[in-house]
């Protein structure tokens, strides 16, 4: 008995015909391999969002089990809802709740992580049934009360269930062909890229790349798991994530990304003093306000410092308001949210010089000026104004040759 | 520690305002009482029918495991967020689901019945919660899969908390101020009805009234349990559903019904030999066709019988289908919709002669013609043409003197 991991996202069972087209694709899998199908599925699209604002009217703490009641309703739904299509079409099949598994998780409710996935059960289950439809995003705490895994987190159910299953690879269908070199609503060139290393693909989520729920990557990563990212309404190969020893072609630049989810805030004339960055930085710490890119210089005199970070955009006015409202000295303060991140990713950055040099003259040349940078082994992102955002993406694109 | 059971149905919470209400009615009831209150909930009105809906345009077959998962997403939800608004206001509380309690039920699938309920960890959350908001109409069968109870389940939920708790009454919250001598829409006089009996309210549950799930009825009588029936919205005395020997009041006629989901199917011509009745029947039943009123007639040159019966209004065409496809002999059969059942009933009847009587000659006054007639120890129902519906209920509410 061979056993497939087939995730389908909310857009691919989105409505009945859609969830038709899941069931045909489980049927010739099951027709060409006479095999065993474990199909992790997420809530229907929007049924999410509507469950969370229902909740956040009432309560806007979503770190309670209440919470989790609620918003997992949507993939007891669609799991029932696919299981019965299935069931329709005489292939045998019962959808699978986290807590009747169990997939037990810790208790952090809205972000528990799994703690360990009742194989067993699995196998009983299997003997019985041909496709078992899990519903994704959610465990059980061993309080016993429903936990989800948070945003995306079915990605993160699916590779959880290959990994205990012991399978080296896992399927994540959704409503894109695959992963692509940029956004191809921005960059018209924009490719599938065939394979990407788990370390570039998270260095992709961290920078704002919805494409799949990190914890995920870090699982597939840490147990060796390829995951292949396609389409579920095209019958194509899409983008096959491995480690790095796997990869074949080598670009030095694997994808391009950018984000407009942050605002810039600049502090002037700071005492030049040790410890104020680190004031500074504390505070927004304990506001739970996350920092990204930091900048200091030292004005020309030598006695104060400018410093320029970016927080998530939501977060400006908190930012701004507590630092004004502390007892640190700065001449004045400024805020911008029209700014854009764009970031160029590449494991082959690491064995490859000038990556960095090439994307500043590309923005030069463009007159596009780069207001922060910074950088990690490979990536490099800088920060430009939002209005350069497109201009900046398809010059870097084709400044990489990721175009076609 | 004193415990209180509280049901509230789909209208009493159906928004952010009404679940308010519900919170301040268990507000009351703790600084009041200092009490522990164990809240039943329904789903949100018009959240079970979208969800049966949804489920529907999959599968006709409603008795599966799957229709259960979904359907009990909306008690699952509203328990949730009533719970939320609990904690909110500094009341503690948690919603517990059916299999969380567990509530033990058999596995039939959308009408299953309760077999246990573990008042052991009931015990248990009192010691930590003031308010328990138990999500209604659902359990969990020994397969470990949800199951639900049957369309107005909640009810039925409570009432089995109450029993299996020892409590000798129950509350359950509505959108009308108790039952009522008949429809207040058709009967201006209608009056609420102080106390029924248990068997008073079987006969107007199984005569088309929504007011109590019978089988909470059912359990309530076996258990003794006082069921108090109230409005949400208003902080009045109710309906108190009790035992024939507690009754004070003794009317003949405790209330009028009516109902409109029959059909009147009448055979002429049928050779009136034994056993045609029977094959008739039979056939019907084979089909799953329920029969209601019968009555058999004679012709003159006593060769061929007639016969008249009622069905329900969306079996009507199946009905005669199957039979003109038979090898039942008749001249003629002819079917029609546009009938209406009245009915009263009264423990009173027992015990008082010509309740019958004043019923006839109520109708015969008005010149309402009586079709079918069908009596049971505490009720009498007779058919009438549905045009003659709103007439007849406001002469016989005034013939047994029901009217303010």
């Amino acid at each position: 008995m061979s056993i497939h991991v087939m995730k389908f996202g909310g857009t691919s069972v989105a409505n009945l015909s859609r969830i038709k087209n899941v069931v045909q694709i489980v049927e010739n899998k099951i027709y060409r391999h006479s095999e065993r199908i474990i199909l992790v599925v997420s809530a229907m699209s929007g049924v999410t969002n509507k469950l969370v604002e229902e909740y956040k009217r009432i309560n806007k703490d979503i770190s309670t089990p209440e919470y989790d009641a609620i918003v997992s309703t949507g993939e007891q739904c669609s799991s029932a809802l696919i299981s019965s299509m299935l069931n329709e079409k005489k292939i045998s099949s019962r959808s699978i709740l986290g807590w009747q598994l169990p997939i037990l998780t810790d208790s952090n409710h809205s972000k528990a992580r799994i703690l360990q996935i009742d194989t067993r059960s699995f196998k009983k289950y299997l003997e019985d049934y041909k496709v078992l439809v899990v519903a994704g995003f959610q465990g059980v705490s061993k309080q016993n009360r429903i936990t989800t895994l948070g945003r995306g987190g079915s990605d993160t159910s699916a590779v959880a269930i290959a990994c205990s299953m012991g399978l080296d690879s896992c399927e994540i269908y959704t409503d894109v062909e695959g992963i692509f070199t940029s956004d191809p609503r921005v960059v018209k060139d924009a490719n599938k890229i065939n394979s990407i290393t788990y370390e570039e693909i998270l260095e992709l989520a961290s920078l704002g790349s919805k494409v799949l729920h990190p914890r995920s990557v870090e699982l597939a990563m840490k147990y060796g798991i390829r995951i292949h990212v396609r389409s579920s309404f095209e019958k194509k190969i899409g983008t096959m994530v491995i480690k790095e020893e796997s990869k074949i072609e080598r670009e030095i630049v694997t994808g391009i990304t950018s984000s407009e989810k942050d605002a810039k805030i600049t502090l002037k004339g700071i005492p030049d003093k040790p410890g104020i960055a680190a004031k500074i930085f504390s505070i927004l710490a304990r506001n739970n306000i996350n920092v990204d890119m930091i900048v200091q210089n030292i004005t020309d005199d030598g006695k104060f410092a400018s410093l320029t970070f970016t927080v998530p955009e939501d977060d400006e006015k908190k930012a701004v308001k507590e630092i004004k409202n502390s007892n640190i000295k700065f001449k004045n303060i400024h805020s911008n949210s029209s700014i854009c991140k764009i970031s160029i990713v590449g494991v082959g950055m690491r064995s490859n010089v000038g990556v960095a040099q090439k994307m500043f003259e590309t923005l030069a040349d463009m007159n596009i000026n780069i207001q922060v940078i910074s950088t990690s082994e490979i990536k490099i992102s800088v920060l430009i104004d939002l209005p350069n955002k497109k201009k900046a993406l398809n010059a870097l694109h084709d400044a990489y040759k990721l175009s076609k």
